[in-house]
């Protein structure tokens, strides 16, 4: 396959983009994008306020097995696992961060017509 | 507030997402920035192919209650409902095509990278 179809209900692209669109992935992937680099997953803990450690884990094997984010495990005592990522998970930074950018700058506009 | 924080807790800049990044709503978004103007509840139900009439239901409200689509019945026997992006849901327009060309694009890879 050549490329997905949203709009194709056999098609996976539509998991995928619950996937993607959901919010802690879009945290987990902008915080990793703003450390332009490696992040441990207490570092991403505190970066992504509110997130359980449970939710967190979740995340980033949801993210790993897509191919998005990598994992290094380095061999300390006790080991420090720290993740990045990838190539392929880059490439979804500017799309989050667009939704990102939507969603902060009409929330509050959102907010007054959910409440008016 | 003049805007929000994803990466605040407290703010519901996070919840927004979720309900803006789903598969279902960038379906419904999408399919009525292509019509450019109304849709009937059949004619999404149909363009958005998978959707139960129950989700489709679900999603429709949600947008209405965020602003983000208006909602007309005509007086007709039996009335017809039609559905429309409003302003502030045009906003979502480019955001959506964004994550929507994304997951399109790489899903290839992505499943690729599961397989192997």
């Amino acid at each position: 396959m050549t490329r997905g179809d949203l709009f194709d209900p056999a098609c996976p692209t539509r998991l995928l983009l619950d996937r993607v669109g959901s919010r802690w992935t879009t945290m987990a992937v902008l915080s990793l994008a703003a450390a332009d680099g490696e992040l441990r997953f207490t570092e991403l803990r505190r970066a992504m306020a509110g997130v359980s450690q449970k939710m967190l884990s979740q995340t980033l094997k949801a993210l790993e097995r897509d191919g998005l984010v990598s994992r290094r495990v380095e061999a300390s005592n006790p080991p420090r696992v720290h993740y990045r990522l990838t190539e392929l998970g880059a490439t979804l930074v500017p799309p989050l961060r667009g939704l990102r950018e939507w969603a902060e700058r009409y929330m509050p506009l959102v907010q007054e017509h959910a409440a008016g």
